[in-house]
C-alpha cells in the first residue's frame, strides 16, 4: 500500500542530475520499438541498439520511439541526449514517483502521466509512470513496465485511416494521453460495479467483508484522485498556454481530454461521497444489530431470572416453610410465575421492544 | 446506482469522433417533431424522413426540431450535418454521460443539460441527457428517452401569446432550459416532504426504515448536486460571455434561470446539512435506546442474581446446616432478601437509573 | 420544516412574468400605509385604494409605502406599474421563496431581505420575505404577513429627530435594512441562552431532551445561515457598486450594517462549531454511561454467578456425595465462596473497575 | 459561555450613533492616565477632569491617553469630540462586542483589538475589547476593565531607552498591539500544557474529566480563533495600505506582529487538529474498555451458566432419576463439567479472547 | 508534544530586537566551521574566535560559515553584524519557534527552514530550526543543535566535482535547502512503513497498540504538515520573485525543490486521508467484535437460562408436585429441554446469528 513511498530515499544525498533508476527492477529486458510514419507510409520495427534509432530517424516525417522498462539507464541517456533532452528531465524519467506534470524544455515538452491498472486479486490499483517527450517531429514515450497499453494507438497508426497519420507528433501525444485517460474509466467502471454490489449488501446485512470492500474502495479512490487532480492542471496548461509545438488544430482534442478528466474527477468525488454515506450506513446497521441482540438477551433474562429466583426459593431446605405444605402451593407458584411473565410482556410491549 | 458509470467504457480505444450511441436502447421508435413558427403563424408536424425537415426548414422565421430517443444515429448525423454541427459535438450528443456544459461551435452553441426524474418506487432519481443546439434561426433538441418534458413549452408556442412567438430561437432555448430547471424544484419538493416525515419519525423513534430513507435522500442529493453545480457555470457563461447568437434582451431571462439554479444549489446544500444533523440524531437515539435496554437488563440482573444465590445456598443438602433448623430461618432469609432489594433500589436511585 | 420548499412548484410551466402569489394566504386583509415626509412635515395615513396613493405621492419630498400581506396581487401590480417597476421584479415580490439579493432596475433598486422570527413553542425560526424598492424619492416595502417589524422606524420618522427626516429615501431603506439585521441578533441571543443551558445540562447528565435541543439549535443555525450569507453579498454590493440612487453619505451607514452582518455570520459559525463539540460531548457521555452500567452488571454477575454455581452443586441429590456428610462441609463452602469474592475483588481492583 | 452574545440586543431600535455603553458595568471608577512624551522628557499623570487633558495636550510631541473602564460615556464623548473622533466610532468604542477591525476616520485610524485573559478556575478565556485611536501626535486607548495590561509599555516609556521615546505615536500604537498579541501566546502556552497532560492521560486511561478538559480546550481554541483571524486582516491592512499616519519605518515592526499572528493562527489550528485526534482516541479507548468489560462478563457467564444448569438438573426431585443412584454419578458430573470448562477454554482461545 | 509552544513566552514584554536565545540549551559548546571555496581551491577549518572568520573571509570567492548551536549569542551577533545583518533578523535566528519564511534584508536574503528528525523510541518527529543567510558571496547557516545534517553537502564541496564549486553562494543555499527537503522523504518513508504494518494489523485484528500507532502517525503528519506548507510558499517566492542575489541559472534547481515539496505535501495529505479511513476501519472492527462477543453471550444465555429455570422448578420441595411422581417425569423434562434448545436454534438461525 505504501508503495507510493518506496525507493524515494535511495537518491538522498546525490547531486541533482544523477541518473539512477529508482523504480522496481523487472527481470525482462527493456523493449524498444520505433514507428516512423507519414501520411502515406509507415515503418515499424523493434530496436536493439542505439544506432538503429539514428538510422530510422530522418526517413519519415514523424517518429515515435516507445520504451518498455527503464532499467537500461545508459540506453535511455544515449537516446535522450541525441534528442537534446536536459539532464534534469532524464532524471525525472528515471524516478517513477513523479506527480503528473508538464515542463517545457528547449525544443521539447515533457509530460509525466500515470497509467492505472488493477493488480492481483486484492483489487489494488497500481500506478505506472509514463513519460512522454514531444519534439517538433518526434515523440519519445517511456513506460515503467512491459504491457500493451498503447496497442490501440499502434493499431490506428497501422490502419492508416483517421487523422492520426495525417497529423503531426503533437496529435500522437494527444492519442497516447487519451488512451491513458480512457483507462481511468475502466477503473471507475469496475469500482462502480463493486459499489453497486456493496450498497445492496449493506442494505440487507453488514458483514465484515463489506467493511473491507468499503475500505479497499476508499483507498482506490485515493489512488485515482492522487493521479487525476494534477493531470487536470497538466492538460489545462497544454491547452491554454501557447506552446509552439502544439498546433492550434490539436487544441480541440486536448479540450476533449480535459472534459474527460473533469468527468473522472467528478465521478471519483461522487464515489467518495457515496462511500462516506455507506460507511455511515454500515455503522448504523451495526448499532441496529447490536440493539436487536441486546433486546433478545434482555427479554429472555428479565423474564427468566425472576422466575428462576422463585423456583430457587421453594427449593430451599428450611424445616419450617409453611408454603411447601399447602395443598395448592405448587399451582399457586405457577400462577405467580405466569403473572410475572404477563407483567413483563406488558412492560416490553409498552417499551416497543416486542 | 452506479448507472452513472455505465456504458462509458464501450468507446475506449475508438478514435475521436466515432459515432456510436452508448446510452440505453429503448424499444420505441425514435420520434421527431418539427415546429416552424413566427410571430403570426405556426406549423407543427411529426417527421418521418430527413427530407421532410429540409422541406419545412425555410418556410418559417424559426424552426425547432425535437428528437425523442437517440438510437437512430444515422438520422441524427444527417440532420446535424445539414445544420453544420461538428463531428465532436455529434459524438457528445450520442454519449449521454456528459456533464452539463456549453460549447461554442461555428455558427451554433451547444448546451448539455440533465433532466431529472423519479423512477420506480425506490424513489431513485434518474438523470436524462438533453442536448440543445442553438443556431441563428433554429433549435435542435435531443432527448434520451420519450416523454412529455417539453409539453408546456409546446403549449405556449401553440397558444401564441406571450413573448415566445415574437422572440427568436435564443428565447426558445431559454424556455427549454427554464423547463428543465423548474423540474428540479419538483425533485426538491418531494425530497422536502420526505425530509419532513423523516424528521418527525426520528424525533419519536429510530427504526431501520428511517435509516434507509436517510440514505436514499443522501444519494438523491448527490445526484442533484452532480447536475446542478456544473449547470450553474453553464448559465453563468451564457449570460456573461458575449455570444452573438444570444440577444441582449434574452440576458435578463437567463439571469432569472441563474437565480433559480442558485436557489436549487442552496436548497440542496441545506438538505444535505439537515441530513447530516439527522444522521447524528439517529445515531444518538440508537445509543440512547441501547442505554435504556441495558439499564433494564442490569437492574433486573443485579437485583435477582444475588437473591437467587441466597436461595441456592439454602437449597444445599449439607447434613449440618444450622440455619435450616432455626424456627425463624425462613422468614429471616426473606428479610435478608428484602434488605438487598432495598439496598439495590437506593443504589440505582443514587445513580439516576430509576 | 421543509417550509422552505413549499409552493415553489405551483408556478412550474407558467411563462416568466406570471403574477401569481405563491406564499401562504393569511386571512387578514392586506394593509397599506403611506408616509409622506420631508425635513419639516410628515403625513401618515392608511390607504384603501390605489387613488389615495397617487394623491399623496407628490406632496412630500419622500414617500414610503408599506404593504403588509401580498394576497392582493392586483393592487400590488397597480402600484408597482405606477412606479414603473418591471414585471419580473413584481414576480419576485410575489414569490416569497427568493434568496436575499439586490437587482438594479430602470430607475429603482430592488432588494430582497428576510425577516427572521420565532414561531410557536418549538422555537422554530421562520423566515418572512421583505421586498424593498428604492426609487429616487420613494421607498416601497412589501411584507409577507402583518406585524410591527418596522414600528421603530415609524417612531423615528414620527419623532422627527435624527437624520432620518433630513435624509432621502436611500437612508430610509438603510433604516429598514438595519431593523431587519438587528432582529437577527435577537434570534442569536435567544439561541445563545439555549446554548448556555444546554452546555450546563450536558456537563452533568445527557438526557434525551438535550439531544433534541441540540438538534433544534442546529436547524435554527442552518436557517439563519441561509439568510445571512447572501445578505452579506447584497450589502457589499450596495456599498461598493456605484448605484446612483444611493448617496455617498449613506455609504458609511451601509458599512455599519455590513459589520453587523459579518458579526452575525461569525456568531452563527461559532455556535455551529460549539454545537458540533457539544454533540461529541453528548455522544461520549452516552458511551461513558453505557460503560458505567455495563461495569455494574459485570461486577455483580461475575461475583454471583460462580457462587450460585457452587450452591447449585451442593444442592444436587446424588446418593453418594461425600462432602455433604463432612461435619465442616458447610462452613468450608462458605470459606470457598468468600475466597472467590475476594479474588474477584482483587481482579476488579487491578482492572480499575472499582 | 454565551457571553459573546450578551448585551447586543439592548441597542436594538436605537438610531445609529446613540452613545450607550452596552458592556459589563464594573463598580470601580473609570481611571484615566495621560503620558506626554518626547525623546528627552516624559510626564505621566492620572487625570480627573477633561480640563487636565487639554492642559497637558500640547506640551509634548506625543500624548497617550489611556482609559480603564467605559462607564463614563460623557467623559469619553468629551475627549473623543475634542480629538475630532466621529460619532459612529465612539459608538463602536462603547459596544465591546465588536470584531477586531481597522477603520480610517478623518485625521485618525481606529483599531479594535481583543485582549484575551484566563478567568476563574474553569480555565475560561475571556475577551476584553481594547480600542486604539491613532492620530498624528496622539494615541487614545480604551480598555473595558481595569488591569495592568499595558504596564510593560509604560515601563519602556519610563525607561526612555530603545526606539519608543524617539519614535512617534504610530510606534506607540504598534507597541500596544504587540503587547496584546504577546498575551495570546500566554493563552496558547497554558493550553499547550493542558494538551500535553491530556494526551498522557488519554494514552493510559479515559476518565470523564479528560473529556471535560478536551471540551474546554476546544471551546477555548474557538474563542482564540474568533479573535485572531480578523486580527490578521487588520494588521495586513495596516502594513499594506498606505495610511499617512503610519510611517514607513514602522512597517517592518507591523510585519513582525503579522508574523506573530500567523504563528498564533498556525498553533491554534494545530491544537484544534490534535484535539480532534484526541477525541477520536478517547472514543476508541472507551469502546476498547467496553469490549474488555463485555469480554469478562461473557467469559464468566458462558462458563458458569451451563454448569449451573447441570447442577440444577441433578438438584431436581424426581422420584425416578437413575443417575442419582449410580455410585459414580457425582464424580461423573464433575468430569462432565470439567470437560465443558475445557471446551469453552479452547473456544475462547480460538476467538482470541484470552 | 506541546514542545512547539515552549519558550515562546519568555520574551513577552521585551522590546523588539532583544537578543535572547529562547531555544533549548544543549551542553555542548557551539561549533563553528568555515568553508572558503572557489572553482579550483577549498579551505575548510573549524573556527574558535571571531577574528578567524575575518581572516578567512576575503581569500575565496565564496565563504560558507556554519554554526551548530545557538547558545553563544554574543558570537552570533558579532558575526551577523559583521555581515550587516539586521537586528530583527538576528532575533529571529535566536528564536527557534519561527515558521519557515523568507525575508529580504539589505544585501542579503534570510530563509528560515525546519529540519525534521526522529527522536527517541516513541517515533516522535522533532523539528529543528535552520536559518540560512545568503549574501552576494557568503552563506551563513545556523543550526539549533549539533549533527551531521549537511555532511553530504560538505562532501560534495570537498569532492569538487559537479556544479557546486563552480557556482556561487546561491547554489550553495539551494544545496542546503535540497538536503533538508530530502530528509522529509526519510520521515515519510518510515511513516509509510508504519502505515503498511498498521493496515495489515487492522485488517486482521484491532488491538490497542494499533490505535496508539494510528494516533502517533496522525500527530507526526501534523508536524510535517506544519513545516511543509509554509515552505512551499518560501520556495515559490525564491523562484518567482526577482531576487538579485539568486542567479537565473539557479531557478531551475529551485523549481526542482518546489516539485519535491509539492510531492511531500501530496504524500502527507494522502497519508492523512488513509489514516482517517483506517480509523473508521478500526472503529467498525471494534463494533464488529463487540457484536460477536454479545452474540456469544446472548446465545449461551438465552439457551441455558430457560433450561435452568425448568430444572429449578423441579428442584422445588412442595409436598404435592404430581410431575415428580410420574414414572416418565424425568425423561419428559429432558424432552422439553431439548425442544427448547431446538426452538432457540431455529430462532438464531433465522436471525442469522449462527
Amino acid at each position: 500500500m505504501a508503495r507510493f513511498l518506496k525507493n524515494i530515499t535511495s537518491k538522498i544525498g546525490q547531486p541533482p542530475g544523477a541518473l539512477i533508476y529508482t523504480g522496481h527492477h523487472f527481470e525482462e529486458k527493456i523493449k524498444v520499438t520505433a514507428f516512423g510514419y507519414g501520411e502515406h507510409d509507415l515503418e515499424e520495427k523493434e530496436i536493439n541498439s542505439f544506432e538503429e534509432i539514428i538510422a530510422c530517424k530522418d526517413q519519415y516525417p514523424n517518429i515515435w520511439i516507445n520504451m518498455d522498462g527503464l532499467q537500461d539507464t545508459a540506453l535511455i541517456e544515449q537516446i535522450c541526449s541525441h534528442f537534446q533532452v536536459h539532464a534534469l528531465t532524464i532524471e525525472d524519467i528515471l524516478h517513477p514517483e513523479q506527480r503528473p506534470k508538464v515542463e517545457e524544455g528547449e525544443g521539447y515538452i515533457y509530460v509525466v502521466l500515470k497509467m492505472l491498472k488493477y493488480v492481483g486479486q486484492g483489487q489494488m490499483v497500481d500506478a505506472e509512470q509514463v513519460s512522454v517527450i514531444l519534439g517538433s517531429n518526434f515523440v519519445l514515450s517511456f513506460q515503467e513496465r512491459p504491457g500493451d497499453t498503447f496497442e490501440s494507438v499502434r493499431n490506428r497508426l497501422r490502419g492508416g485511416k483517421g487523422r492520426i497519420r495525417r497529423s503531426g507528433a503533437d496529435y500522437l501525444m494527444y492519442a497516447l494521453m487519451d488512451t491513458i485517460v480512457d483507462h481511468y474509466f475502466l477503473i471507475l467502471e469496475k469500482s462502480g460495479d463493486l459499489l453497486e454490489d456493496l450498497e445492496e449488501a449493506l442494505l440487507t446485512s453488514s458483514s465484515k467483508s463489506s467493511l473491507h470492500t468499503l475500505y479497499a474502495l476508499k483507498r482506490e479512490m485515493l489512488a485515482v484522485r492522487r493521479v487525476v487532480w494534477p493531470l487536470r492542471e497538466v492538460i489545462y496548461k497544454l491547452e491554454r498556454e501557447e506552446y509552439k509545438l502544439i498546433k492550434k488544430s490539436t487544441h480541440i482534442y486536448l479540450r476533449d481530454i480535459y472534459d474527460h478528466v473533469i468527468q473522472v474527477i467528478d465521478t471519483v468525488e461522487t464515489i467518495r461521497d457515496m462511500l462516506a454515506s455507506m460507511f455511515d450506513l454500515y455503522q448504523s446497521t451495526l448499532s441496529n444489530r447490536m440493539n436487536a441482540i441486546m433486546k433478545v438477551l434482555t427479554i429472555i433474562s428479565t423474564i427468566f431470572i425472576p422466575l428462576t429466583f422463585i423456583a430457587g426459593v421453594y427449593g430451599m431446605n428450611f424445616q419450617y416453610m409453611p408454603e411447601l405444605e399447602w395443598p395448592y402451593g405448587y399451582p399457586a407458584v405457577w400462577g405467580l410465575m405466569l403473572m410475572i411473565v404477563l407483567g413483563m410482556f406488558v412492560f416490553f410491549k409498552r417499551k416497543g421492544w416486542l
